[in-house]
């Protein structure tokens, strides 16, 4: 038997992994989810058919969107993050024995129950008790919120379908209001190899440069993403992602990653030319 | 119509890309040689049915291969490029002024053909008056050759078929001997995402680890080969390929790049952990 899932990276460019069973499959009120086990990639969650995380290569999204920037702020104690009903990035945070609350807002119940039950490497962590799961549209609840995060993590889907509130203007604003006066955002940046996926990137970087003083770009290889090459944006009010990062802060603390190191942090913000143009078009 | 190019990254992944049209196919003395049309990558080119370049992402590989070493010798004059008939490395190699004569090992010499006709953006400089292509077996080639080159670079398809002696201890002994007191190695070295992958990426490493004093890795975003995460070997006697680095002299040069840059030189060495446990287990 040939059992396949196939994503298509642009109408004429697929990424296939062939699939060994589907464990679950469901249509929320909000989207549709998918949970396939693979022997390559281990589990694999795809929502709406896009692929989200792999039980193989998910490490790298969510030390990446994580412990950058703890490596910056010297001082997280109330984080807030938007989406990641997976769990990853609560997974990753709550190895920080500094940070006092987390904030997880959540639209979909049906994706933590889900994720609770065929992915607990990734969702070990929700059941923390400093998280606080919240079931609510991500926007209103941001547009709340006033001078209360160090930290806000917008681990959302794709900035078409559900999540297509998550890359306005607005919410943007939202977030620099709900940081305290030295807070960062951070943010999937989406990929920028193909030229749809730039454009799309570009107009995420334009607005959120609009709404913060300080709006650098990173980047990782995630083998399963768009082209493999994946972006995340780093937004600040106050704090350098490079002039303002302690390596031995980091160190100091311990903590063995698979991905992250104090070296690729530096690394990370040193964007290929072609990447560099298409942040400048619209800075 | 649907007409797929499908490369199996592992058995249980495919990358696919839409082609419009197939432009050539043969088979030559050594191997299957096929050229393709496509909406998203331009035109590329297969060899014994596994991806070697495309119009859309090869100057991500050609400049990581050429424009590293060239920022760390400060003199380099005569170049041995092996495999390459593309070339992509002979175009990235002619726009530096002070190489004085490239040396081109190539088996096959209906790939140097069939690229110049269909891939003139890459080939285009294959007539330049520094560069000698010699059709032989690059092992015998390498074998004779004594203190004679600054620059080495192993362009070579990957280490199993024809380019299998490419990946040998005898070939690396054989490089380190053909190179000056001061000269570098550069290879392809594979990736190192899929198991299989890894443990050929750590063969690779302990032969050049064993030829060579300096020995270290570094790494680029190539989307259409496995995992789209590429690594490059460099092996030198006596530069280090950041503490010898000058940022100044090769900005100098003048040269405009689409990929590299000073800054993505040092952070291609920044590997992520798990990259980092593959080499040190075989160092």
């Amino acid at each position: 038997m040939e059992f396949w899932f196939t994503e298509h990276h642009t109408p004429g460019v697929n990424f296939s992994i062939k699939v060994d069973r589907q464990l679950f499959s469901a249509q929320s009120e909000i989207q549709r989810i998918d949970i396939f086990e693979s022997k390559d990639f281990g589990r694999f969650l795809a929502m709406d058919g896009n692929m989200m995380l792999t039980e193989k290569d998910e490490f790298i999204y969510h030390e990446m969107i994580v412990h950058v920037p703890m490596a910056v702020h010297p001082n997280v104690k109330k984080v807030l993050v938007i989406g990641a009903g997976d769990g990853g990035v609560i997974r990753e945070l709550a190895r920080y024995e500094t940070i006092e609350h987390i904030d997880m807002v959540e639209q979909d119940e049906l994706v933590v129950e889900v994720c609770k039950k065929y992915l607990p490497v990734t969702a070990c962590c929700l059941d923390d008790k400093r998280v606080e799961i919240i079931y609510q549209d991500e926007l209103k609840f941001v547009r709340n919120c006033h001078n209360e995060y160090d930290l806000i993590i917008v681990d959302s889907t794709d900035p078409f379908g559900p999540a297509e509130g998550l890359f306005t203007k607005e919410f943007y604003g939202s977030c620099e209001k709900a940081l305290k006066e030295d807070g960062i955002m951070v943010n999937q940046h989406e990929s920028a190899f193909y030229n749809d996926d730039a454009i799309m990137m570009q107009r995420i970087h334009k607005r959120i440069v609009e709404s913060f003083p300080i709006s650098k770009v990173y980047q990782a290889h995630i083998p399963t993403y768009h082209s493999g090459y994946w972006l995340f944006g780093f937004a600040s009010k106050k704090y350098h992602p490079i002039k303002d990062f302690s390596s031995t802060r980091w160190n100091a603390r311990g903590l063995h990653t698979k991905y992250y190191n104090t070296q690729l942090h530096v690394g990370a913000f040193a964007l290929p030319n072609y990447i560099e143009e298409l942040l400048r078009d619209v800075e």
